[in-house]
């Protein structure tokens, strides 16, 4: 039986496991990137491990989330992860270079690699045919050390793509029809394959629309063929030694199929405030539009601002809109500049951001009250742009465009044509935004606000402890460590954030925790739900918090705390949750040798009840290393000192 | 005896006084300006005045300060100044069309003009010879009004010019030689009126950066003649028809005379933390560059820029520099995309930001931490940068675009030459982001953050309240109403600030003051010295506050208490400030009676205590009428319903 173009690329880089749907496999990483909001973390981790040089094929390090520049915070980590890049031999893409998946898609990715990024729209460059997986810093930063990325085997989804759209509609029209067929919760455990006669038609860069917002799919990530459309764009990019051939067998197997004909296809849009709630422009209707934004990962590629600057030429954006863009990248910006569309655009009274994500993670340009917001971005979730009572609307850089000159929704289908552009001869290729690895000789820089990566210690013989919080059940990431605007400059600051720790809950906690030095948290079921985020796992170890004793654990919680070196138990009988209060003394004895000798049933003492209970620890062989260890890092820095 | 340039002007436009240095004269307003950060509060205080349309021969709502839009409060100022103008027959300038003094001075600016505008650059125009003020908000609201500006003469101020700048050498290091032969206080009370031959070798937008940073000198305005460069200008603007020839009389007398030979000037730069701490580029020598921010309302002209661009042509920005441009306008930007110059700039690895003042006066680009700073803008005062460890130097557009390539400090005379762009002869007219008087027949649109102006009632007969606050010499309008980052959005929002009305002092002072609706402060000497801010004693007014019992009172805080009809009573005797207390009840009979009949000093009972004392309240025939309209907006109100 043949095999789908990302079984193949994954039987290249198949380290442990078998590719089957479901089962824990681990494959090498050619390529990883960061960016800078969850890159300083990523590095502080690479830190910590004690390589001298990353062990990747190419890494690279951009700049593009946080870059209004408010506080002297964002400088700093800019600073930071510039002069960290630079030591460990890793690409450093300066702000204003562009946008981590446009510029890495542009300059970097490579059909038929591997590449992890700590984004969740890092399969962006599935569009050039390489394998490309959002990822936590932790994974980005092990990959950059030379190890393994671990993930569930996905299965495999067919899209085929039939037809041509016609003009008016575009790829972001085509991923809103997948998202209107599949949900947001379409793509969890898949990877998305297209495929079929449509795909021919589509440039790299239309196909990397798809691509990124495939993560909204909750897909593991989507990929297209490399085909002669990806030799056209790598060879304008002056790169076409980085081309080879990639397919799916004829005879490939697919867990599900699905077909899309391109030329029924309409201009779509999401409704607030999901990127599934699609409807067609003309349902939807000529509502007012208050803002129209242009750009970011998803639509900021040269093609998508040629297409708006054609239909911008000579027209006034409608006095009553706000028109912002956001160019993907300083090569689109550069072409733009060159060939007098960018002139267009400015003329027509667009206002030009920095080429960034900005506005489409609310990093600025949030709307007025109750605005209706339309944008060409891949998000419209409550809130994320920055005003609440916002209503933000998803669609094509088209759509977009015309809407801004009307000042209400309207479709390209029935606006006036306009001027087509070409696919590029030839991209301007000027890296001098970019610092190469290791070429400015600099001592790593640390800001204030940077603070070094917490390390545990290993496991010792005994555990004991008091129990210093006990909490319900379904406590997210946000309790533990909430994260809002005003904590959010300090996601370098371990120490810092640690006063914030479960303060919705106790307020007392983080003081009484760094009193008690160590201590235990106990928890009910699903402990640790909501985002994957690493400081709900790190800031309780800063505190010293050497285990928690729960119900149930969220999964990527659960590992978190592995990774930290903060044992995750479960408690046998549920009841027994009931028997333990705040400042009991829990211990267990002889621990480390149980773990050792692969024991999952612990029995624990509680001194201040004079009783037991019996709690389960099951450990992968990577989690039991770990846990001896004191956390992930501490294990790779005694496989490095070794 | 002949007149002086502005002399000619004012006495043109003079409603009342005499023209000799320091009497208060009351001069006619041809045109306002307004920027965001200042505006909101402007046109409250315009709405409150309950007339139809405005009196000024043109008014210009811009924004420009607050474009960063991180929450709903910036687009929702932009849309109540937007509908507000709109609705009054004022001009709005979108965000993205520019600041408002480089706007001004293309698009409105007409020489032997008055104009008044809520930012201190505003004598910016006095470049193309108009007498261009900075004011407060509410002088701005009363222009708009038709009432007359109130100020004293200034004395005034020759500076002659001889010879020409060298290549290299540019009017920044004109006006940085000004500023450090009469300092930032050597300005004060003056006008400013620049002559001889070497003015004749200046562009308009060359003057205009030096009379935008006669603001540093504490000028009241600067000003230059009307000549051959003013109608190349206006030409070229397509604004012949506002030309009008302008000189000092050859007789005209000055207080002072200074004399700048041009082409023995050498590059200097402003050093941290003062405009005027002012050294050659040489002196200061090879200091390493961390950012170099170019643009501003200073140095954000095409000239400017297109000098920047031929020095960046071919060249990359050092890689260990950010180099952020802000162009001075739309128009500004629009030609250099037209002419391939900011494809240059982008290319060399510039991040271009949007028009607006952003960087110089923080908003955004903070630099990192101790970093140095390169500005062509015109203040470094310590911690405007947003970062308080950065060290902000201040120089030429020519000196940071060398500096920005080599990574150090760069004199242009010793660098390599470049191509000195020439004066267009048509500078690109399209004022489609201008939005006309009454063009959108929209209502006013005001968000939630955006509340209205408080007012005062008229003066009642007798007066009657509880101290509710006693506090020593030298209080601030930062200890009356603080202005800190997190405040900042709510300066429309008087209700939500006076949450924070002397919180510094007395935490319970806004709950006890809402308790007790009306009262008195009582202060010791200087009270109120500081910022001009009126919020220090709007949000009194709001809480209740109907007089302040000081030892004496900083000047415009008087005059802003008076302005909201809170009477600023002056102990006869100092030491009756002591046997006041907290609590003490105290009365003036007959209060309304005696300033009506002129009566300065007053008696007032201390129930309390069950004594007298007497204080001081003169006022001028214009206060007075403030006072028993109980506040300036209320006696327009008055006279708008006659």
């Amino acid at each position: 039986m043949g095999l789908t173009l990302s079984q193949k690329i994954i039987q290249k880089h198949l380290l442990h496991g078998e590719m089957k749907a479901g089962e824990e496999i681990a494959i090498s990483i050619d390529q990883t990137l960061t960016q800078d909001s969850t890159g300083t973390m990523a590095y502080l981790q690479l830190e910590a491990m004690n390589i001298d040089q990353i062990k990747t094929k190419r890494s690279v390090a951009y700049i593009d989330h946080n870059m209004l520049q408010v506080g002297f915070e964002n400088a700093d980590d800019h600073k930071y992860i510039q002069t960290v890049a630079n030591k460990y031999g890793i690409y450093f893409s300066k702000p204003g270079n562009g946008i981590c998946h446009q510029v890495h898609l542009e300059r970097f990715g490579v059909p038929g690699q591997t590449l992890i990024g700590s984004d969740s729209h890092t399969p962006t460059c599935g569009g050039l045919g390489m394998l490309a997986i959002g990822a936590g810093g932790l994974d980005v930063a092990l990959a950059m050390a030379g190890q393994p990325y671990y993930l569930k085997m996905p299965k495999m989804v067919q899209i085929k793509l039939t037809g041509a759209l016609r003009t008016g509609v575009s790829s972001k029209d085509i991923i809103l029809e997948v998202l209107r067929l599949l949900s947001v919760k379409g793509g969890v455990g898949k990877i998305i394959e297209y495929s079929g006669e449509g795909v021919k038609t589509l440039t790299v860069p239309e196909r990397a629309t798809m691509t990124n917002m495939g993560a909204e799919l909750g897909a593991t990530t989507s990929i297209f063929p490399s085909d002669e459309q990806t030799y056209a764009f790598l060879k304008a990019q002056q790169r076409e030694q980085d081309f080879t051939p990639l397919v799916a067998d004829e005879d490939a197997d697919y867990d599900e199929c699905y077909e899309i004909h391109l030329d029924e296809l309409e201009p779509l849009v999401a409704k607030p405030h999901s990127p599934d709630a699609v409807s067609t422009v003309k349902e939807v209707g000529a509502i007012k539009v208050d803002q129209v934004a242009i750009g970011s990962c998803t639509n900021g590629s040269y093609l998508d601002l040629m297409k708006v600057a054609a239909i911008l030429k000579g027209k006034r954006v409608h006095p009553d809109v706000s028109l912002v863009i956001s160019p993907g990248s300083k090569q689109v910006l550069t072409m733009l500049a060159q060939n007098g569309a960018l002139a267009d655009l400015i003329a027509s009274g667009a206002r030009i951001l920095e080429s960034g994500c900005g506005p489409c993670i609310g990093m600025g340009q949030a709307p007025a009250s109750h605005a209706v917001s339309l944008r060409t971005f891949n998000r419209n979730f409550y809130g994320r742009c920055g005003t609440l009572s916002a209503q933000v609307y998803l669609c094509s850089p088209e759509t977009a465009a015309y809407s801004a000159i009307s000042g209400t929704l309207v479709s390209p289908l029935q606006a006036t044509t306009f001027e087509h552009p070409s696919f590029p001869h030839q991209f301007e290729v000027l890296d001098n935004s970019i610092i190469l690895p290791n070429e400015l000789k600099q001592d790593v820089v640390r800001g204030p606000n940077i603070k070094s990566f917490p390390l545990n210690e290993a496991l010792k013989k005994d555990l004991e402890a008091s129990v210093l919080l006990k909490v319900e059940d379904n406590i997210t990431t946000d309790h533990i460590m909430p994260s809002n605007a005003k904590l959010l400059p300090y996601r370098s600051n371990i120490p810092y954030l640690s006063n914030h720790c479960f303060e919705t809950i106790d307020s007392t906690f983080s003081s009484r925790a760094k009193q008690a030095k160590q201590g235990f948290i106990v928890g009910g079921e699903n402990y640790g739900q909501g985002s994957s985020r690493e400081h709900a796992a790190l800031v309780p170890l800063y505190l010293g918090i050497k285990a928690v004793f729960a119900k149930s654990f969220a999964r990527i919680h659960r590992s978190n705390l592995i990774n930290s070196g903060i044992l995750p138990f479960e408690f046998e009988q549920s009841s027994d949750y009931d028997l333990i209060e705040e400042g009991d003394r829990l211990s267990i004895k002889n621990l480390k040798e149980a773990i050792e000798l692969n024991q999952t049933q612990l029995t624990v003492t509680n001194q201040s009840k004079q009783s037991t209970f019996t709690v389960h620890l099951p450990l992968s062989p990577r989690e039991k290393e770990a846990i001896l260890a004191g956390g992930i890092i501490n294990l790779i820095r005694q496989r490095e000192e070794a």
